[in-house]
């Protein structure tokens, strides 16, 4: 099971390191300015989570995998830029993924470091989406998490599904996959179907 | 008189979420990117401050009610967008009062945790202006906190009153109030006759 | 030897501070904004180590000459830019001088927290590189320091000199010399003969 999570969580990693390194490509960052977007996107979530518990070393400091996994993630998009744009569709999936996963799995830690649960499902939302703001905020623009399609909506969803079953002392490991499966239930229709929160309107 | 500062803390947190949302009604987010540029404005100088002294989790994700009271000036503001727009000489009076009440609060907390007079007086700035540093770096532009009429010095004269009391063994309510006063006053002279302090003409 | 090393530090955030203040300056910010930056410039790389680390409170805030140092080449700045903008060659040197010196410091603390080499190299390359990125996210531009000519690879180079000393037990100071000699010849050399990555060509 623990095998299964840190593939997961690995795979995750992937996915949030290639959206990263294609926005270094667009900029025509150089080779390293690329890696560092790679990096900051996939990993950026997970540090800010750990700062913010008390866990540190960050896990994906501490734990070289996570670099390895984010270096390859942009190696390839940077060789590869062709391949990888023409993917696109399948990566919007994993990524979806990614974001589920990433949501519980944070929402799990931060319960798990004796948070509430305000504030681990806020926590849970954060480690899914503070590598995209990060990744936005080095190339200075708006984040796009900020303004797409229910992005962090869904990744609120999933964390607040795995908190609710620890308030109702529900067991652990369906929530999780409950509140995965939710959140990227959630981001696929608003992928697929244009689904979108109501937006300002301020006047002139 | 806990209660009254915590009381104190949240009409803060309730004039800057609207600050934030202010933001985020102009730039046309969504509602959940309102939300969160909301509870941004409102509590990162706090987050920052509590993460720089070791004081994790921080009370803003600890505590329910400054999330709850984030999310309300962010609803008000998005759905009354336009009453809040006229509302802003107001806006910008609690602005300057809660400025004074954040860096008197934040310059505290850091004393209480055994930080220096320096460092004290940094937080407690770093409290007040660290709100609308994150706000502005959310939507990709230059702080208006670096740029405004003695915004952060305001900031900084407050908290400094706090330390300096401490450093005297002056007792400490007198002194919050007085820092607060002198902060909010400062700000309002700023705002009221355009104070401002000397700006950089480079050659060109 | 602990008195040099000091001498150093403070010698690298008095350079690294006249980056942040040259760049307030041509943005046209007040005085504090100014200020605010040579700060951020100098000091975030550490502060954002010591956090990630658990060292807080961190040392550029608990040490009062940190402030002092990157005031005073603040206030430099701004009252003699005609000045500082005529030496920029030889600030230049300086920088990749700091660079060097912060990326072998910025290890070695990690190294003494216990953290494991692949952490320990990224984080003084942080250390090394942070300043600029903070710098540069607080006018709203995209960091030069993931576009410029070997930047932030000098840091790391430096870094892992440093770390593999210690995986193989070589003594420490030397490591430490040639670390920061190796940062500073290949800053050096990328300055002198335009020495760069390779930079991705998107598909248009």
């Amino acid at each position: 099971m623990d095998l299964l999570l840190l593939l997961l969580d690995l795979v995750g990693t992937f996915v949030f390191a290639i959206s990263g390194a294609t926005v270094g490509v667009r900029q025509r960052l150089d080779l390293f300015g690329v890696l560092v977007l790679s990096f900051a996107a996939a990993n950026s979530g997970g540090i800010v989570r750990d700062v913010l518990i008390g866990a540190t070393p960050p896990a994906a400091l501490a734990d070289w995998r996570y670099l390895a996994v984010s270096c390859l993630a942009g190696l390839l998009t940077f060789y590869r830029h062709a391949l990888v744009e023409r993917l696109r569709n399948p990566v919007q999936m994993f990524d979806a993924a990614g974001l589920g996963l990433f949501a519980v799995a944070g929402a799990s830690k931060a319960l798990a470091f004796g948070l509430g649960p305000v504030a681990a499902t806020l926590l849970g939302m954060l480690s899914g989406i503070g590598g995209g703001i990060a990744r936005d905020i080095l190339v200075a623009r708006t984040p796009v998490v900020l303004q797409a399609e229910l992005y962090a909506v869904a990744a609120l969803a999933g964390a607040a599904v795995v908190v609710l079953a620890h308030q109702l002392r529900h067991p652990h490991v369906p929530a999780l996959v409950i509140g995965a499966l939710l959140c990227f239930g959630l981001r696929y229709m608003a992928i697929r179907h244009g689904w979108h929160l109501p937006v300002a309107r301020p006047r002139d």
